[in-house]
């Protein structure tokens, strides 16, 4: 395996947590940061890179004018960490990158399988990066966690009857406006006349269930179906995000759980859980595999995750496998085994 | 994905407890098995492969005669599942297989990484196996839990600092020849003794750290140290496979550690403990990782597995991919992700 990831020009569009992890990450690796994209006249927009991500060096400025940087800086990959999901304003993003002539890879959560809903975008850009002759790629956490490990795991079984996965994550560790979205402290009449008119988006999971199908070499029957379940604080719980306590009986947050028939005849589903943690509760993603005849087989439990860095340490492993990658869309599930990329020690 | 999984030519050289379990997953999955194959003047000589199977269909004789009924049977590729070691006995197996023109693929330990020792029948038999234009690959339950599992959660971290496997088995699910190699009953002292004057082959992990290593693109440094830990009973244990009780303060088992040191710093280890176990205690699988600082950060654990199961599953999911594989002993960090494969539901 050449070790490519130190070799790419990298250009990083997005400056925000996760675009400052990677650059920090990129950086120690030692691999050739180019240029940083940020929103025009926002206020970062001038500021030098190093700054911005606390290491030094990289003293050039991020900038607003996203084309005329990257014809300047002319990068073999831009990765994208700007927004979740394919609508216009992302599109715009990629194919300005694509325009360039550089690979994609983001962490856009609708871009770990873009093909999972019928957006009309994801056939554009994938043609518009086959005509440019590069690669677009989404990847993060739920590439290893959500997909690979799973896809590993039921290599080694032959009798696969459903995979059911359940994740938890903590509202407080995102903010205000997270813990609003995701309906803490209300209760639960509030929450079920919320649940009767809401309309939202699909769920992040619901991309990565598609992922998982092509993975598992298993072919999507019928739509995918989301429920979704409040969960209810069985005592008073301090909201660190809210900065106020939810009281008994009022909302922590909510579970929602995506199933997804395949016509091989086995069920895949993902129950994620976002609340407000009591002090015991840690993050996990747990994964059950069944036989045909519903008998549990498989199990896998990975815990104490720190999700935003292995978000950001995923995509920058990934990099070398999406420059090496085939022209158009290319989902994670079509790439080679995720793996370490080792710095070699000078000697 | 090809389904070639359910097209090539198969054989099964070896039809003990695995050899036999693949014979029913393949059955199961409609592949053509071809032969089957014993060693000569055994009881299963002449016997039906449907009879030992306990499968309908394959009236077909096992046989002896290895190399004769490889050249009428012609398979794409041959299942040995004989035993641990890449001896001269097993070089033979091995040997008669890549003449005939066939694949190989076995659940023989060392085939996982036979150059982890500097094994001269390993490079023989890569020669001859390249002449012949085939491929020769060991894969089982270390593939997935000990190698591939592990690589794809390394994959989501960029500082790797140690790699730290842990895993238990139950001597009692192997019978009494294993009870005894592994101590049980033994006092303190009398494993001491023995300690101080075993002459023991390599570790199973001893091949898996190689592989593991070789698939998060690590250099091994210096030789593998193995350590080995007597496991002490608190209290008076049943042994099935003894057929007696083992007496508080005598040996339930022992517990091998093996360390692997890279030029790349990270530490590369693994506790195996093979022990009689009490009530509660359950096969399990757990790697920890840390970074170059020495700080936790990943964790997976999968327990509650059935290991005969997974190995011979993993080997029939396997097969794709050995026939797919360049010629030459092709070890499983050099293959495709390992990967479920599904079975087309007639409609």
């Amino acid at each position: 395996m050449p070790e490519i990831v130190e070799s790419p020009r990298i250009a990083v569009y997005g400056l925000g947590a996760m675009g400052l992890d990677i650059v920090r990450i990129l950086h120690g690796r030692g691999a050739d940061i180019v240029a940083g994209i940020v929103r025009p006249g926002s206020d970062k927009d001038g500021r030098s890179l190093g700054e911005l991500a606390g290491v030094p060096g990289l003293a050039f400025p991020a900038r607003g004018d996203a084309e005329q940087v990257l014809r300047e800086s002319a990068p073999d990959i831009v990765v994208v960490t700007v927004s979740t999901y394919l609508d216009e304003t992302q599109y715009e993003i990629f194919a300005t990158a694509v325009r360039a002539g550089a690979d994609v890879i983001t962490l856009a959560e609708e871009m770990l399988y873009p093909f999972a809903t019928d957006n009309p975008l994801a056939r554009e850009l994938d043609a518009l990066a086959k005509r440019h002759e590069v690669t677009v790629t989404g990847t993060g956490h739920q590439d290893a966690y959500w997909v690979n490990l799973v896809s590993v795991l039921a290599g080694s079984t032959h009798d696969l009857g459903s995979v059911t996965g359940r994740l938890s994550w903590n509202v407080d560790d995102f903010g205000r406006a997270l813990a609003e979205q995701q309906r803490v402290n209300a209760t639960a009449e509030e929450f079920a006349r919320w649940q009767a008119h809401a309309e939202r988006p699909p769920t992040f999971t619901h991309y990565s269930l598609y992922a998982l199908a092509a993975a598992l070499g298993l072919t999507p029957q019928g739509a995918l179906r989301t429920t979704t379940e409040p969960v209810i604080a069985e005592r008073d719980v301090r909201s660190k995000a809210l900065g106020a306590t939810v009281g008994q009986g009022r909302l922590l947050g909510y579970t929602d759980t995506d199933t997804l028939e395949t016509e091989e005849g086995v069920t895949l589903s993902v129950s994620s859980r976002g609340s407000v943690y009591e002090e015991h509760e840690r993050d996990f993603n747990e994964w059950n595999l069944t036989d045909s005849s519903g008998r549990p087989t498989l199990h896998l439990r990975d815990s104490d995750l720190d999700t935003a860095h292995t978000t950001c340490a995923t995509l920058v492993n990934r990099i070398p496998d999406v420059i090496a990658a085939r022209p158009g869309i290319v989902t994670v599930d079509k790439l080679p085994q995720l793996r370490f990329r080792p710095v070699r020690r000078a000697s």
